[in-house]
């Protein structure tokens, strides 16, 4: 590609959905479209970017746009029939319309499932300053998924030294990261992850004091009660069901709970009934939910507590990259059953 | 039992717990005991207090102090079978072991059901100053109840002027009033009760916008977006439940949810399935659960607040008054199932 010039006419790679699924999307819900092409160059006077994209990341959510059936997120962010995808990635800009960007700045922010994408709202795109640092940390520890983590841990959880704190889908994109912020600053914690290798990825690499599996874990319970006799002052909630219900009984009377997701609960025709939410009464606790949507105002204290860590090597980042936009549709799907060991992202191009 | 004085041994009637029950209490797991006597005294050197009890307080938690099942309740408060049960309560003191009180104070706390009480640990007795104002109303509005409903809305809920605000069991102890404070903020209040009579209360006598019978509505969720065509941004949850799963799709984006009860569910053997939950974080709500005992520091505010209200008219207290101890056990088991018109309180003797 790095034989084209601002103006050509290219082919254009794209990842397309074909329409909306009952429950968990499929591989064959997407296809791989060689037929467009896209002109290398924004249209005149627009203030618009072409970009041409690097890494995407493939997200949970990134599910309820593809559903059919009514789901919390709205309609109008809906991905098209017979359009491309698109989530957060990784980019370089080829050609700008827009006073802020030049070509060859990297940015990350939202785009399109395909080679090269033409972004209409460019201030929404964030500058990469940095780049001593792997480009597709952007999409996860540097990223959204940072932002994520960093909100729960320092802002809407407000964790401190000694607090005992549960993390589950700890291996994951932004459990990995809210577990080693919660160690930083001095805290117990113990991670739940659904295989062998992800435990001991918790335990051996990413510095967690504890984790389990909880496929293997008949009561979860009797696990928690396990790991927190003393129970749990802190716990980032990305699962739901089950495992929340399990959590209820064994929070300590004033707990805090940040919920940025329930995986377990997305792709159910019916939810779990919980049996123990009457313990939030009881026990006082605090539950918040929270996206990094209400969070961007944290990305320059991210970037701050986390970029020297990164270099230091005191924190650490595990991805799973997929090579080839044509691997996307399966890392997608694969991720929505936790097939992915750490952040699932998917390598277009190099620079 | 004017005649009577301190150093008699006299009757004490009595409400006797039988044993732990399974599900619902009944009226026949209490029964009444006329065998008991008590010597109005205070063991001597003892920092104990001699009571007789005016006002009893039916509350919906007393029923886990029933349960032989395991409940969010510790079992070391559970009730004792073969020993009366115990309550909040109004009573005037006969004689004091404790430098704080002298015979003839009136006081409001933890009392026995039964005619006379020996309160063995008097420092969490509340004096009571006011006593322009109805006796019975420190089982409620200037007791337990009063602290909740306070503490709801001014600090667990910090509720605003202009806020949206959905209070369910509004007719109950601590609804009536959660509502009147949020119309004293200037908020806009719609209430959910059990009855026709209680939706009228609510609507003609307690001043809120808005009422419905929640037992009449085929559809909780097309109730509340009848009541809330732009969303609630505080709800006051008592019952939990199909109410709350219906709460969570009509709340405002970074919309307040306080818990202080789910009466819903105390008895049913396994909860409801909540299917809404993800809306927690895709909404971003905050949800806290409180109970007063975290609050006992707001109640010279809740006097000073509502003392004026109660004397200008301003704040009206509905209260369901049976006349006899041994109506007891039948007002403490209607409540449970909503038979009560206001707040139920069982009155044992006057002053």
């Amino acid at each position: 590609m790095g034989k084209n010039k601002v103006g050509d006419e290219v082919q254009n790679k794209q990842i397309i959905f074909r329409d909306y699924v009952i429950g968990y999307p499929r591989e064959t819900d997407l296809y791989i479209s060689t037929t467009s092409t896209i002109k290398l160059q924004v249209p005149q006077g627009s203030k618009t970017v072409l970009v041409k994209n690097m890494f995407l990341s493939c997200d949970p959510t990134m599910q309820f746009l593809m559903r059919k059936d009514e789901s919390p997120l709205s309609r109008s962010y809906k991905y098209i029939p017979g359009s491309p995808i698109n989530g957060f990635g990784v980019a370089k800009i080829l050609d700008s319309g827009h006073p802020s960007f030049i070509a060859g700045d990297l940015v990350w922010g939202t785009t399109g499932w395909e080679e090269y994408s033409l972004i209409l709202n460019p201030d929404k795109l964030y500058k990469i300053h940095h780049t001593d640092v792997s480009l597709s940390y952007y999409t996860g520890i540097l990223g959204m998924p940072g932002i994520t983590a960093y909100a729960g841990i320092f802002e809407v959880g407000s964790v401190k030294k000694g607090d005992c704190v549960f993390i589950s889908a700890a291996s994951g994109a932004v459990g990995q990261l809210a577990g080693q912020f919660a160690k930083l600053l001095g805290c117990y914690v113990v991670g739940s992850a659904g295989s062998q290798e992800k435990v001991d990825l918790l335990k051996n690499k990413l510095g967690f004091d504890d984790a389990f599996n909880y496929k293997e874990e008949l009561d979860l319970d009797a696990a928690l009660k396990r790991y927190f006799p003393e129970g749990i002052d802190f716990y980032f909630e990305q699962v739901g069901g089950k495992m929340l219900d399990a959590v209820l009984l064994n929070m300590k009377v004033h707990g805090r709970i940040a919920i940025c997701g329930m995986i377990s609960q997305y792709n159910i025709p019916h939810p779990e009934a919980l049996e123990n939410l009457l313990h939030i009464a009881f026990k006082r606790l605090t539950i918040k939910g929270f996206t990094y949507r209400d969070h961007h105002h944290l990305y320059p204290n991210l970037l701050e507590t986390v970029l020297p860590y990164i270099r230091e090597n005191k924190v650490v980042y595990v991805e799973d990259i997929v090579e080839g936009l044509e691997k996307g549709p399966e890392a997608l799907v694969g991720l929505f059953s936790g097939r992915n060991f750490g952040k699932q992202i998917v390598k277009v191009a190099s620079v």
